[in-house]
């Protein structure tokens, strides 16, 4: 079994009631059961969110010794956060390698978000896929 | 009655005693009764201090249910927090609206002040009336 | 009597028939009645609109013997005019403080709306309330 | 009949005698007669110039009421005005479409000819073919 | 008769079918014929399309021998090809000019497309008329 | 059964002995047949590689008519076509959306590498994950 | 004689009053008779003063015909005006040049002040004596 | 005796397993002892580390009653906090300063290192000597 | 024998004939001879020449089997083009490098000509000695 | 007896016989003695040339017991040394006022020559005279 | 005996009576006696001072047979040296590491400080302790 | 006999020494007189090396009378001297040039070593063929 530890950063707790043009009307929480349920013959699912920064790291260093890849989707701090990317890249070299996920294609919205920190100390990037990302994104953590 | 949230950021629970010269001698602790004495016919105030970003972000939430109004005085985290403008979006398409405050006059201030990354989500700014600020934030607030 | 010194600078004479989508369908003649009537106990209003740069710094220079604060719309001057920042500086030190207002929020527009060279000079400046950002402006004109 | 206004901004007055290497020897005035001649069965001309950009501002204004298109070389106000281009938008929105015209190519010049502040609110740019670019303008005109 | 080469660049085989509400919906292939009825006494026209940035190179070398005016649309080569704008140098330095022409007013559209490389080596611009532009670049073509 | 068009552009025919550190070893001809092995029930593919810019343009353009979706790796196109982007942008309007594959972490890389001027106008993207992207790219195109 | 016409411009009417740390304590007005007094023998002096951009090039134009040489302190417009640059590059082309005075060091002081778009068409430039600048100005004047 | 407030910033809880290569192979616990050993007749210690941006700055709050000096590794924050800039720059002028601390060489790294925003409110810094920086710091704030 | 194919890019077609006062007024087919003849017994070479930027990438490909040294001017290509220089990359990994060569001194033209993107990873560059950039690049490759 | 100093930095030894379409054809050499001649009564002049930058400095350290006024012409310096604009604001602070001269018109010449490093600390700059720029440098001193 | 030399570049001959606001009453020359009291069981030191940007090459260069670390305090060539930071690469490969040292806080002064060309190829650096930074810099060369 | 002054500049006195892997094992000194050798028949071989820029430029301007050719290396001095670039310049009007000579390929290398001031005043450049690079360049001088 493959322990898979998803992570969600900033405002990821409103999917479903925020920007709805643009993330969709699903909450993850109503949409995670229906993956966990797909990969239940091979994967072991965590799921953590939070709006605090250091949180994220905290769980982030966790992951050393409780899972074998993290899907991350940082939110607004995936554009601002030294910190974090300095986590990712401190538990890759543990063994550990970060996926980065975007929702909504990133790239497609306002300048500032079309800079991550975080993507080049990640393995790959999925992004614009809406909640389907997640999905396969953890696709990917089975073909690392 | 308007159900209006003030939120402080990082280094404001300073106030009176941080840098004099810019921000005064007077706490918000000290301003606030007076605030709420004037309005006491027509705003139930709620106030909130953090130095920690991610809870800002968690009170804005909170805001969706509980007022019809935040003001806002982000600190530090004006200049640089994305999570805190995706927040303030967020909550302004449910219907409530946030006003940026700012007690000392930042435009006239070091350059990495003049940025406002939650400006433009806001419904409008006030800026450089010292603790008249918030007040005048009020009679805005009302305004809406 | 507190006297207060309007000007409104290019493009305003056209409110409410310019863009309504952004700026309403109000024109400021149609608003300025009712502020002078609300504030008619306290406040001597003197208001000038023009098109002509140069003129709202004659203007601004006359407001030495004649107001006790200016409120200023400078629109486009707002984010070109270094003179006009000259001339706001130079009455500051005369005793007479400006007060930056814009009608809609300008850090939610287009790019070189963004940078203001008169608000490091100004008292303070109160963004996006639409006509009411005037009579906010007059609240903090009297907090001074 | 259509109805034309021609603005000239600044310097435009000293064409013919002004760096002829670069606008050529004809002064305006003398081919403003050509001009009108040729398209006497169908076009109205008005002819304005003026080096005050506030001027500009206010001749564009009155044109939502006297011109059906405005051609205009705003010169040097060309890379410059933020109110200039605000007056053409709001005009647009009024109905009186505004098309840019320049004598000499800009972007084969210094550089800070290369940005124009007011294209992007102007129905079309005309620009490099010497007083010619009036005429092709007005035959653009026609085709709106 | 004059003769014109009209050089149509990328994705413009697509007219009337791509992004209808910035290109029209008519094809070029449909707008030529009417071109060259109405310029049949006095201009023999040429036409190219092609999507592959050194066959426009070519094409503008042949026409040093073939054309006496090119009029060109690089699509969105215009932003990005120091090679085209090198081969408009050359023939011009030959007698030959090039005008450059843009169906969209590319100015009041993304970034990207603010520079062109090719406009200051080409004798003139015409953006923003839609098809018309075209007609309007074989009268400044007609004038040269 | 759903048509999946594959395009390659510069460069890609030499996977497997370019930069093996960086593409790894295996060429994309060899890699191909097992991908389209496993999907031979749902997915018809198309496969195309050039290194002319021009050609991907013609090829997206017959993806109109003959695929449902396609997964374009535009090699170093991806940074400085214009051109690929705006065929992107018609076919998506015309209903075949297009998804950006990378092998490597080009985020990671060179900081040329950094600007991708055609994730703007794709669906999503697909970074990091070796030839395997290609396959995580068929799942994300079935989940359209 | 020489005839000498000095333009002042935006707020430089305030000297003696405005900012007096940065700019002294005499104005213009009472400096002026000493330096036509001193220059009586060998200079005609022709004085104005203006805060609008475009009497500045009026007065320009105007020296075509009426100075030898003119000194010229465009105060704000300095920085910003592309349009009085053009009239100074115009009357010299016409055998009037222009000398830049400063009565500052602008270069020690803001960094919006650190452009002058004017000198570069300027015969030369003279910053930083005071109101001495403008006869440093003169006896550079006497030199050319 | 002085009383020293150690404050390790994010990923900081790693060192001795993180990136050896950069940080070296000792834990700061296991470096601590031997400090408080070397220094025990002369200073009394306090540490603290976090992950989360607002704890530090809660912590710094506190050094104005706790505190003579303040030695500070902000890790990934040092490039990206006003906050914490804030917060250093307020206790400095209530007596409390702090000296910044860098166990790699941060200008030798990538160039989003190269910035920090809290050194210029600092008392000095110290970069580069591994964990020797903090010993050394400890002798520099005995120096101050 | 040493084996050396020489790559001409776009426009070099038209030598001789092209702005003669930069590129001189020899074609690149009456010069060739002279350096076949010159380095008979030593060198054999191949000669191509393409506008096509793909087909560059194309030929440099086949360099790996059919060439020992690679001498390119990539004429505008050289400024703009990221998938040459991977090509140029690629064959050197696998024993071909390729120098690049410049008939003019590219650093003394246009801004825009001082950026080249395939000199990194060229083995080395030979500028500005005319068509002899040629003939001192074959002494290069037999001192490689 | 005011004492001033003249220093000339690199390549004006060259005066006279380097690019004489810029600098004219006098040496200063043979420039100086009419300047002594002319200031006989009023001042002393020392003369320093030299085209080391630490140099200069040297110089300009001695000044401080040695002259009452600098008269500099950094030359390529200008652009470059923080070092000697050190040096310069150290001997203002130690009551030797530095005047900066250029011969030619620096901000009409190559970019690079447009900022100034040591222009902020000079008492001021005359620029654009020719070898006039000296003389009137001097008259300047006279009226510090 | 550890060998240290000490190389203090432009304008700090002047310590102690340059700007003392920023840099102290105190000159090196009276400082180091108590420096190289204080180690006189451990360190010997050389001593050497220079306005000279290529004497402190030649300096370097001669470390490597004479001293065993190097701290440099390089003034105001710190800021613009290629050519020193070549030099101190050059040592530290032979084995002789260079330590950078500042008197005051270089960060939170003028903005062209900000950047040290020297700082990544220095074992480290220490800033901001006054004349006390050169003997904690003898304390990080003797923890080297 | 041709004249060829060879002037290496700052540290490449420690060719041999230094960074080995960039710069190779060999010193110029032991690599010259095999260069002498070989072209004892044409040139006639002036050499000289010195770290301090002023030297450089004092060489370059005997140039003017003893030599017919320069080639110059001028390390670190190449990205951050005007005053080199002057005095390039000037010689040149004086009918001596410069080339320029690397022996890595500086665009491979550090970003602040991408730009060469002096590169567009010299006639060409030869770039990154190690020692060899000086040989090249003598045939180069030959065939000016």
């Amino acid at each position: 079994m493959v322990r898979i530890l998803i992570i969600n950063g900033p405002n990821l707790n409103l999917l479903g009631t925020r920007e709805q043009a643009v993330y969709g009307t699903q909450s993850f929480e109503s949409f995670l059961p229906g993956l966990v349920q797909e990969y239940s013959q091979s994967v072991v699912f965590d799921y953590f969110q939070t709006n605090i920064e250091g949180e994220i790291i905290d769980k982030l260093h966790n992951a050393i010794a409780q899972a074998d890849v993290v899907i991350l989707n940082a939110g607004g701090y995936t554009h601002t956060s030294v910190a974090i990317a300095d986590a990712i890249s401190a538990i890759k070299l543990n063994g550990t390698p970060t996926i980065e996920v975007h929702i909504s294609n990133i790239l497609a919205r306002e300048e500032f978000r079309h800079t991550s920190l975080i993507a080049p100390v990640c393995a790959g990037t999925i992004t614009g896929f809406g909640l389907n990302s997640y999905k396969i994104a953890v696709q990917a953590a089975l073909s690392l």
